[in-house]
């Protein structure tokens, strides 16, 4: 088993860059916080023997050698990116688990045939840059690199020219490397392992996800001297948008869910009447044709909302991928690590999408989940216990040593 | 009369000083801009031979001198800060038109017993600072200074903070000076005068306003992973208050007007549950009954939403003013001076707030409104035309020599 204390240490080291206000973190991709997160992440990894390499995503790839020069590593690995108000977990124990792992190999002595390598994708958030898992997304061929370089956030800055900025875009060719196998370790964010007393979740599948950006415009004006009737209030269309996307989400429960989480209201000025409001839709479900219809029933409702009201509105796709079934093989080894360590385990659907999601079309994959407490996750008050943390990275390491060794 | 070409000619200097992006003006208080509006319009003042008074609001005196030394001045003015996407005249007409009377007195050789002072007011649109027509407020001593001074923008940054910052922070108290009476030219913001083709509005009173600023709590958490009956959803709560600010406007309508034009949301991020929305409702009403009315049903209905969510709200009264009576002297001194000059005119309740509706507390005050094309305020679309420019300054002027010449 692997050294719990250390990993718990890492990951509190971790979580000193980019504190956040209220005990989490706020190390958003492709800032100064992230880039020390990266430079600390490389330095812990040298100081176990391994070389780093980097892609033109950014992308980091810390590699332990294998006795056999011929054989494809088996990959390991999440993300070091936070939401703005986000946790000290998400991401971060999969990466510093992978780390871990490495550790505990060169405590033990242990050589495995094939190389192991840890990775951590950049952008997995998708709170800067939308849509989330940018980075493993290219690499996976599902986005062009220029594409994803032009992406911009609600400043206008590009992902390329900020990659650039904090210094870490690489030269390596993006999804160039092959892998033998990738398993990520990740908390659950949600309710279902605490509540199952689970200690170890095994994602079989994981959910699609639809992400709409609408764009709705009416027409600034004065809050006090234009009549009700002549109103063309942007920020009442999105109230009743808003109302729709949870109708429609629960109209398929509990097999789907939406909100929107990002709403940005113009020119935002307390007495005149929104001219214009964007926001993003997400609508998730296990099931792509329900994803599907709640797309086609967002637009319809919302098209006739706006045509009651005299505003304009406007769709576009800014992020989506279908549900996810990972790889029988890999999700055995998950299953038999679990077995063997004696954890109580149960399957699960993955709710979020993860770096795994994309790399499950180049690689076969699975995904090891930890529970978190309350199942509350990108909140800056996001916790596990260092048990469950030791208890998922033991499956981890149980699951790619098995896979490396032969 | 007036010269209409020289107005016309101001208001488009004017205007070249913080631009907007879609042909109005984005000059908002205490911001650099409004300090290069306030140093154009103190130059052109001191051109007029005036003599320029500065208080500890920032509020702008520009004096021409009377025949009697004993005589209070009569007062003119409106205010130079704009909306974050703005027109051209709201505010700037009433100022500028102040001006062009001392300049057309000047022209005319023609001497006042009273003296005449042409003012700008600071922050009269209350988007950067709540509330709105703040240093008339203080001037009338609705508001303390200390508390004005400690107003605070949305990055934080105080409003006696940036007064100094621009430099325009003067030594004289607030408040102090004695006025014979007040008269303010402004633009309607509505479609009355423009409906009705008559050239002049004669202002008997104003409409009061409430603005009562919401904080919605609930939970930040997963987009994806979080099971719909578990979430408390501030953004969906948001959406219900909007809906219920919009019932309450029209239970009561064509005598009130609501609608919320500032809404923030927290942390917007595209894959989180909003933990917290921050809203600001404007209700408004010629009856001062029907605003209570309005607050009191906001209160209970958002109170009732909250609850049946799940989510904590939370409710501060952030502006406001009583509905006006203006003085009935210098509203007849507006009457004559329309019917004497030929103009078409009527009667009307000024729907916006104004620094007059403060100044009417501690003067004689009256309103002269011209038309705007399609009713249309706080859009850089706004537009009048030079006729109405004019005909409205020249019934200011004749109001206001009638009043200063007795
Ligand atoms: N795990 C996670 O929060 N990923 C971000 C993408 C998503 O919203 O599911
Ligand atoms: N005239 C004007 O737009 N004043 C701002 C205060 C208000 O919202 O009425």
């Amino acid at each position: 088993t692997i050294n719990g204390e250390r990993l718990w240490d890492s990951l509190m080291d971790m979580a000193k860059i980019g504190p956040g206000v209220a005990g989490g973190n706020n190390r958003q991709t492709l800032t100064d916080e992230d880039g020390e997160g990266r430079a600390l992440f490389q330095s812990w990894c040298e100081a176990a023997g391994c070389s780093m390499g980097l892609d033109q995503m950014g992308n980091m790839f810390a590699r332990r050698e294998g006795t056999d020069p011929e054989a494809l590593p088996v990959y390991v690995g999440s993300h070091l990116d936070t939401q703005p108000t986000g946790g000290k977990y998400d991401g971060v124990l999969g990466v510093l688990g992978g780390l871990e792992i490495l550790r505990s190999l060169n405590d033990m002595n242990i050589k495995t045939k094939h190389p192991i390598v840890v990775t951590n994708f950049t952008n997995e958030e998708g709170t800067r840059y939308a849509p989330a898992m940018l980075s493993s997304g290219v690499f996976a061929g599902i986005h062009t690199q220029d594409w994803a370089y032009g992406r911009e956030d609600a400043e206008g800055k590009t992902f390329g020219d900020e990659l650039s900025r904090i210094g870490w875009r690489g030269d390596e060719e993006v999804g160039a490397r092959k892998m033998h196998a990738f398993f990520e370790l990740h908390i659950e964010q949600g309710p279902i392992l605490e509540a199952d007393a689970k200690d170890i979740g095994i994602v079989t599948h994981g959910q699609g996800l639809s992400w709409t950006q609408v764009t709705i415009t009416g027409k600034d004006a004065h809050t006090g001297s234009t009549p009700m009737p002549m109103r063309r209030n942007a920020g009442l269309a999105m109230a009743r948008v808003l109302e729709a996307v949870d109708e429609i989400a629960w109209s398929h429960a509990p097999h789907a869910v939406g909100a929107a989480g990002h709403i940005d209201v113009f020119p935002n000025s307390r007495n005149v009447i929104p001219g214009k409001v964007v926001l993003t839709v997400d609508f998730r479900s296990p099931d792509l044709e329900v994803i599907e219809d709640m797309e086609l029933r967002l637009r319809e409702d919302a098209q006739d909302i706006a045509e009651a009201m005299g505003v304009q509105i406007e769709f576009e796709k800014v992020g989506g991928f279908d549900p996810v079934t990972f790889d029988e093989g890999c999700v055995a080894a998950v299953r038999n690590a679990a077995e063997r360590l004696g954890y109580s385990h149960m399957d699960l659907i993955s709710g979020a999408g993860h770096d795994a999601c994309w790399i499950n079309r180049v690689a076969p994959t699975a995904m090891v989940m930890c529970p978190c407490v309350d199942g509350l996750s990108h909140n800056e008050a996001e916790e596990i216990s260092p048990e469950w943390a030791a208890a998922g990275t033991n499956v981890l390491f149980h699951a790619v040593v098995e896979t490396a060794v032969i």
